[in-house]
């Protein structure tokens, strides 16, 4: 369905790219763009044109649009606003359809003959029947350009080679569509498109909206409002979009040194705060004012296990952490209930002595990592009293054991041996693979909380292998109340 | 001063140390601290005291405290509660003084005969005159136990080598004390000391406090808090320290789940959050409910340079997290003002034209790096105009250059060449160094955003030279904040 809306081109130029602005200076913007595609094994032609150069970034450069031996599918400009108007009627001659317009300078100066040239653009563009995304834009980025191809993507607009997925942005921010990619190893969201507005003159997020609707790939919506072109229109859109799909969003705005600011970035006039969030409310629209929120909300709601309810479960082997996410969770809408008798009575038979299990739960420092992992989450999920458990676990040890190797003496005399990687590998299957599984069976979400790395190999192994994890406990707790927003908004409007 | 106090002891044990309750078992609890110690390069005598076994950790082991040809500095139990009063005993007799009493299973189990337990094991302590910290606690940690020596420590707590720095911690969860130090690779704030205080059988957080007082290493101070036994000294004391050095801490208690936690974690009846709340603000004490706050908080304290109020200057090359740090800086009670006239001249004279210089400043994409990094806090910081600065930029760009040169054809193109290591090391000193001194001269903090990995090599450049660098910018909004409501007490209370 996706394919039919005029969106689909911008992220799918089979054919060919062409480049105004590129050169061989590589901290330019259009050379790292160029960059982009290349990494992300763009298999299309690149056409850069530039007035003086005959090779740019390794490719054949062109002195004009006309030279180039074919209709480009889309047409990339990086230039100075001044020269813009120009281009487009080039644009328009070549018989282009589709532009990205990165360059800024148009409506966000608050300049008369500026805004004009913003209304000449798009006066060119109609003429000709073209359509243009920004300006003042950072370009696109469509993760299942070749689905089959676990890196490839079509991509002017991220550095880095992302996970595929089914969160898709668009944002009147480059930032958010864009540089908070920049950073893979500390983000699990898989994303499949980005789309960057900028100043909407001529494709604005509502557009983007319906195009997301009717997309297969598209599961999860995140968005960076400044301000609603077409307000009535978007939650309209938006109200039906949630019923299927959640929408998890930035409004920014409402604040005198908030205003001040959109205006010089996309130009726009922000509207009262309040009244954006009355109208998200009545939507379903989750909203954050924080940016690592948005992504630890996406993460959550693209894992497909939605919570029933907001009734939580806590896992863990030392108290600080249960104790804070209890108190947290309460100030935030979710209970976190004391169990049932019965269930105490199941959980006390497998505990040490000097465990906790009225919730949150405590096993305290030793335990085995089956039970911890598997057989603990599992109760909780088929008793039916929580609906989504967070567990905290100091649990790095195999990361920790390896290291005591390195201490020759103490080593031998503790008689330690070496774990093959396969062996670790199968220990993490072993340990995550079940409760990732009961979570989808029983329709709880789980969400991991560790304090070693990261990216320690460990940590590594339980991501890899579908856990949600988390380096500490804040985040998880404020995500999960937000996604309750939404999972509450649908109940009532069943 | 400090080395009067009793706890110095606890911190500084230079002849030995005996251990209850290690083996040869890689996971268990005391075999890891003794791998701290060891990793954190002791160099007293370590005694593991064992039944049956003849070695442990690669240490000759004792069948008793008795057998050890000297009275240790400190005993260290990781044995079962009921063993405890005869250990006590042992150690009385042997004439130890200090004891670290890991062991849970005391009073966080509501049992009459585990409550008589605590009794029993405190009048023995009291009957030979010996202090103990404990009992459910996790160790000590102090990073200036050999000062001359970057990544020695005595340390029994810890499993990372930390950068050593004025930041001092007390914790009623060991995990506040602990395991939040895991990753080092994330953390830029350098510990001083830390203490795991348990249930506070006999020594409490006040002791900590009066310590952490007097002791030159300890600058900022961390607290971890469930309950207070004594309340009224603890209120008077803090209010004491807080005029030389700020608190920063973290008080758990107040919803019902939070209360039944606690209970089964260190047995403390938590009381009224918002009494601890009116206490905390009289004394001045920072509260936070988020241990990356209490982090971030930390890390901005320990640099030394304090705001003298709550305007906030922003610069970014990029729109978005401008608008969304001044909107909620704002929520948070930070002002964004907008520039004078003047200032907004002088910064106009040297931006882009597409560039905004009304505070939030945006240079937009294209900018020179020292002028970035140097000249434009620097014209804030002299202006008199801002008391804080948080600087978001797209900085990571020389590994992003360097990674042009994996792709050969566009670096023989593009004639990029590989900058040798020390060159960019320069280059990152220059643009670094200058604006820490500015901090400190006209004592502005400013605070560094960066989407690139946290732990690239630039990222690192950066951080080692000195820059508090964050990877998104919702923290240093919310810490800066938090910094504030300090600033703002101190100056009230002057």
């Amino acid at each position: 369905m996706s394919e039919q809306h005029f969106l689909h081109g911008f992220l799918n130029p089979k054919k060919s790219v062409a480049f105004y602005g590129a050169n061989n200076k590589g901290g330019s913007l259009a050379a790292i763009q160029i960059m982009d595609l290349i990494k992300s094994g763009y298999d299309g032609n690149i056409y850069p044109i530039h007035l003086k150069l005959d090779s740019v970034m390794g490719f054949k450069a062109y002195k004009s649009l006309a030279e180039i031996p074919e209709i480009p599918d889309l047409v990339i400009i990086v230039l100075p606003a001044k020269v813009v108007p120009q281009i487009f009627k080039e644009c328009g001659e070549k018989g282009v359809k589709k532009i990205i317009l990165i360059s800024g300078g148009f409506r966000e100066l608050t300049d008369d003959r500026k805004n004009s040239l913003t209304e000449e653009i798009c006066n060119i563009a109609d003429s000709y029947g073209m359509r243009f995304i920004g300006p003042n834009c950072l370009g696109v980025f469509n993760n299942w350009y070749h689905p089959e191809n676990e890196y490839s993507a079509f991509n002017i607009a991220i550095w880095e080679k992302l996970k595929k997925g089914n969160f898709s942005i668009a944002s009147q921010s480059g930032t958010l569509s864009s540089h908070i990619w920049f950073d893979p190893s500390s983000v699990d969201v898989g994303l499949s498109k980005s789309l960057s507005v900028g100043n909407e003159a001529n494709i604005d997020i509502v557009d983007c909206l319906e195009y997301y609707k009717n997309d297969d790939q598209t599961q999860v919506i995140g968005l960076y409002i400044e301000e609603l072109k077409r307000g009535k229109k978007f939650l309209e859109l938006a109200k039906e979009v949630t019923s299927t799909k959640p929408i998890v969003s930035i409004y920014v705005g409402g604040t005198e040194a908030g205003n001040r600011a959109l205006q010089s970035h996309t130009g726009s006039l922000a509207g009262n705060s309040r009244l954006y969030d009355a109208a998200f409310k009545a939507t379903g629209i989750i909203r954050t004012d924080y940016v690592q929120e948005f992504l630890d909300v996406a993460l959550i709601l693209s894992n497909g296990v939605l919570l029933k309810g907001n009734r939580l479960g806590i896992i863990t082997n030392s108290g600080g952490p249960g104790a804070m996410i209890a108190n947290n969770a309460e100030k935030k809408g979710l209970i976190v209930p004391e169990f049932s008798k019965s269930l105490q009575i199941e959980l006390k038979e497998h505990l040490p002595s000097n465990a906790s299990f009225k919730n949150p739960v405590d096993c305290a420092f030793d335990m085995d990592l089956p039970y911890f992992y598997i057989t603990l989450p599992e109760l909780l999920m088929k008793s039916g009293e929580v609906d989504a458990i967070i567990q905290y676990g100091v649990v790095g040890f195999q990361d920790v054991l390896d290291d005591f190797l390195n201490y020759e003496k103490i080593a031998k005399s503790a008689e330690f041996t070496n774990q093959p990687v396969e062996v670790v590998d199968n220990l993490a299957k072993k340990l995550v693979i079940p409760t990732v599984q009961n979570s989808r069976k029983y329709q709880v979400p789980i969400l991991h909380v560790s304090p070693m790395p990261f990216n320690s190999p460990w940590s590594k192994r339980l991501r890899e292998n579908g856990f949600l994890l988390f380096r500490l406990w804040d985040r998880p707790v404020n995500a999960l109340a937000k996604v309750y927003e939404y999972v509450s908004y649908i109940q009532k409007s069943k």
